[in-house]
């Protein structure tokens, strides 16, 4: 009896303790994966490998950079969900001439993103970065500015993966394409 | 009297674990918090939005990116103090040209930051970038590239938040703000 | 004895549980340092380190962002080896003007990284990123784009320090050196 009794005595602190650090390491851990640095980390990814697929007509990787019910609005209203965004996206007239036409090398576009700004709660982010786009269809394919403008996205995350559920563009080219007066950003 | 004497005895060398595992965990946290990630996040951050704030003339929120007593160095010598900075930049002559003259929509400007190295040691950090900056003030409003060049930059953190203590900027239109020879980088 | 006998029933469950939480905090703090933010920190680095060193004819520094074995390949087959990097590299003619030919500050080459793409596992990383590059090389001193295209890294963790293995360049202006159809992303 006694050494069971002393067992308990032993067992019972150890373990209010031991449920203490258990709590105390995995807040360490938790603040860990949810720390801005790692949602920021992420999200830069997505937003870079959202122009790879965009410029490489790569529709199927680009569309799954957004929520089921994602919306993109480049200034023509909202257009929401993948499939909906696919198959407008798949629509558009290619601007490229074609390479058999010019006897040169094909021409490519790109898209750029910089000056990433973010908010971070939990698992909701709100975005604001600067685009600019530049292309080659010259003969001596040499690199031209074409547009530049800036995004306004919010995301979310899904399973551990961050999504656009919402991107809207601004493109400083166009009239009714370009942003309003003031800071978009905070 | 033995009750007591068993508790203590259980007491003592859980607490001395105890206190060794609570620094462990603390240990873990602090480096997550103050992990290099966190806090280049964090910078990448504050200089995304220093550049909303310079393009879309908001100052307020642009001289808040500074530290009270911070430094700005565009090239004539260094403006020092978040009211000093305000002051200069606002008395500064608008290049745009008013939308009323033109008919077209207003034109903006846009610098852009890249390659950020960043060496980070506690609350103190040591950057170097290159910027660029683009504009459309023509009546197709294309974008154009005007100008280029880099930061040399010293933020501190406080309060959790970084801030620019000092940016110098060197630009290389200009041959009075151009960079001397060599590697600002390391 | 029975005082010792004590001890050891209090310190055998304490010290299990010690052990126990000791791998707790210890995973905590190592999933903290290698995590996907903490390591493509340091490789967002590394990559804007190469572009300072590039353009500053900092060869020393350039040649120390890859592995003593590592690869560079311009689209003119695999360079191999810090020294055989070097040395190719080294004889290649400048294409700078002369500063006193122009009675002008001097000319300058800039190349950009953006849309960074990263997958890490462990030790190994693999990149897709975009870069273009503007200069100033006119009486103006105006920056002008001169060509883009994206890089395809293979990046190894030595000694805590990541690496270039592995740098393949494209370039869309000339044919020889651009990029297949299709997204080189993911």
């Amino acid at each position: 009896m006694k050494k069971v009794s002393i067992s308990f005595k032993v067992l019972l602190p150890a373990t209010v303790i031991a449920i203490f650090f258990l709590f105390s390491c995995q807040t360490g851990i938790k603040e860990n994966q949810n720390s801005y640095a790692e949602d920021r980390a992420l999200i830069e990814d997505l937003q870079a490998r959202y122009m790879f697929a965009l410029d490489n007509d790569d529709l199927d990787t680009y569309i799954l950079t957004f929520t089921e019910d994602g919306i993109l609005d480049i200034g023509e209203g909202e257009w929401k969900g993948r499939d909906f965004i696919k198959n407008l996206l798949s629509s558009m007239p290619q601007e490229e001439p074609a390479v058999a036409d010019s006897g040169l090398h094909r021409t490519t576009g790109r898209h750029n993103i910089s000056n990433i700004v973010l908010k971070i709660e939990g698992d909701t982010a709100w975005g604001r970065a600067y685009w600019f786009h530049m292309s080659n269809e010259n003969p001596q394919r040499k690199p031209q500015l074409n547009s530049y403008g800036h995004y306004e996205d919010e995301m979310v995350k899904v399973d551990g993966e961050w999504l656009f559920s919402k991107r809207k563009i601004y493109n400083e080219e166009i009239a009714k394409w370009a942003a309003p007066e003031g800071n978009p950003s905070w």
